[in-house]
C-alpha cells in the first residue's frame, strides 16, 4: 500500500532523481495500535535533514493525512516516508526549492526475536564511506549498508557491526549502538559516518533521567570485548540486547539490565514499541 | 524513451532497491552516427562493476536488443543504461543471484560549448565520500556529486572539480580530470573515490602511443596552478581543456595542444564524438 504525492500508486515515475542518483532520503516509523510512534522526533527529523541535503521538506499536513489513510484499519505496521528531490534524471546539478516528492508506504511488522532472545551480532567486513558532509543523514544512499549486510553470516544472526574506514565501530547495518563501558553509556560518534537514529537522540536526551552517563566518541571494535553490555536500537526494532558477537572478535556478552531499563522508559515515553 | 526490461515504460516499479537504497549502477553511452560510442568497453565494465556490487550483469544480447530499438531513428543522441538489484524494496541484505532489472532510456544530445571555448572550471566544496570497496564504480549513490552540483557558481561554469575528504583533487561532478605537468600527463588515483571513467582508461591505455608519460597519483589542488594543461574527460562530453579555475585557487591555464592530440586519437578510435 503506497501513497505518491497522496495518490495510491504502485510505481515511481522513471525520471525521479532517487533512482538517478539516490537523491532523497527516509524515515522508517513504527506503528503501534494504529499510532505512529516517536512521529514528531520522525518529521522533525526528516526536515533538518532535508535541508542538510537542500530538498524541499514535506509539508506537515500532507504527511499527516497520508499517515492517517495508511494506518487507518491497522494495528502495527511499519510506515516508510522517502522523500525525493523529485525529477529530473538527467544531470546532477539539482533543482533548489522545487517541490519534492513524498512517498509513503505501509509494511507489515516483521517478524522479530522475543524479548529474552539471545542476540548474535558479528562485524562486517565492508566499511562505511566516509563524509562529514552527509553524516546522520538517513539519505538513500546506502549502498554501504546493502553490501554489508550481503556477508550475512552462514550461521546466521541479528545485526551486523559496522565500522569506518579507518576501522573505528560506528553502528549496526539497521541500527545505533551502545555499550555499556565501566558503567558509562557509550555510543559512537557520528562526525563522518552513520545515521543519527531516533531511538539513539531520545537515549542521549534521557541520560539524566536515566542516572546514566552517556559518553558519545570514537569506539574500538576490540572495546566489545569489555563491554558489560551491548545493545542496539532502531524505531522499529527497539532497544535490543546482543548476547554474543561471533568471528574474530567473537565475545559473550556478560549483562542487558541496563538495556532493558532503557527499554522500559523509551517504550513508557511511546518511543519504542 | 525508455526501455524497463526490454518493455517501453515511464515508470519503475516503487519496490526497485534503486529507489530504496541507490543499490544499482550505469553507463552513459554517447550516440553517434545512430552509433554507440565505446560499446563494449562500457559493457565490460557494467558487468565488471555489477560483479564488485554482487548484482547480476545484464545479458549482452538484450542490450544489445534494447540499443537497435532505442537507436534506430537517431543520429546523435545518449543512451543511459541503469541495472539495479531488481525488487525488494524493504530490508538492506540484498538478494544474491537473482535477477537485475534493466532500464535503457534516450536522451537528446546535450547542447555543448564548441572545442575552442575558453572553457572555466570551478573547486566545489562538498567533498566525496571516502571508500576503497566503492571506489571507481559508476553506482547510483551519487548525492556527493548532486550537492557538489548544487554550488554552480553564479557566474557560471562549465565543470566542477572535487575533492575527497583529506582535501587531494580526485574528479570533476561528471568527467575526470588530467593535468599536464612538466610534459607528463597526471591524473587522480581513484584508491578511496571517484569514478574510473572509460575514456579515461583509454587514454592511460593509449600513453605509449601517444607518446606521453602517464602518472597516475595523488594531486593537490595547488597543482593546477602548475599545470600546462587541464583537460576533463567523459563519454559524451569526450575531451574539453580547461582555460580558466576560478575561485580562490584562481588560475589561468596556459596550453590545451596535448589535450588537441590526444581527442584527435580518442574521435580517431571511436572512443568520442
Amino acid at each position: 500500500m503506497m501513497l505518491l504525492d497522496g495518490q495510491p500508486s504502485a510505481s515511481v515515475p522513471a525520471d525521479d532523481r532517487a533512482l538517478a542518483y539516490g537523491d532523497g532520503l527516509f524515515e522508517t516509523i513504527a506503528i503501534d495500535a494504529g499510532r505512529p510512534l516517536a512521529l514528531e522526533r520522525h518529521l522533525a527529523r526528516l526536515e533538518h535533514d532535508s535541508r542538510r541535503l537542500r530538498i524541499t521538506p514535506p509539508a506537515r499536513d500532507a504527511v499527516y493525512e497520508d499517515l492517517a489513510r495508511l494506518t487507518a484499519d491497522c494495528d502495527r505496521a511499519v510506515i516508510k516516508i522517502i522523500i525525493t528531490r523529485g525529477r529530473g534524471g538527467r544531470g546532477y546539478r539539482p533543482p533548489i526549492g522545487t517541490p519534492s516528492r513524498r512517498i509513503l508506504s505501509r509494511h507489515p511488522w516483521p517478524g522479530l526475536p522475543g524479548p529474552d532472545a539471545p542476540l548474535v551480532a558479528w562485524l562486517c567486513t565492508h566499511p562505511l564511506s566516509s563524509n562529514p558532509a552527509l553524516a546522520g543523514i538517513k539519505h538513500l544512499n546506502r549502498l554501504d549498508q546493502v553490501l554489508a549486510s550481503a556477508d550475512w553470516p552462514a550461521e546466521g544472526g541479528f545485526e551486523g557491526f559496522m565500522c569506518d574506514t579507518s576501522g573505528r565501530l560506528v553502528e549496526g547495518t539497521r541500527s545505533n549502538l551502545f555499550l555499556l563501558i565501566d558503567g558509562k553509556l557509550v555510543t559512537p560518534d557520528l562526525q563522518t559516518c552513520g545515521v543519527a537514529g531516533i531511538v539513539r537522540a531520545a537515549i542521549l536526551e534521557l541520560s539524566d533521567e536515566l542516572a546514566l552517563e552517556c559518553v558519545v566518541r570514537s569506539v574500538e571494535p576490540r572495546e566489545l570485548a569489555h563491554a558489560e553490555e551491548v545493545f542496539v536500537t532502531n524505531s522499529v526494532i527497539g532497544l535490543r540486547s546482543i548476547a554474543h558477537i561471533s568471528g574474530s572478535h567473537g565475545v559473550d556478552v556478560p549483562g542487558s539490565a541496563v538495556a532493558r531499563r532503557i527499554a522500559g522508559v523509551l517504550a513508557e515515553r511511546g518511543i519504542i514499541v
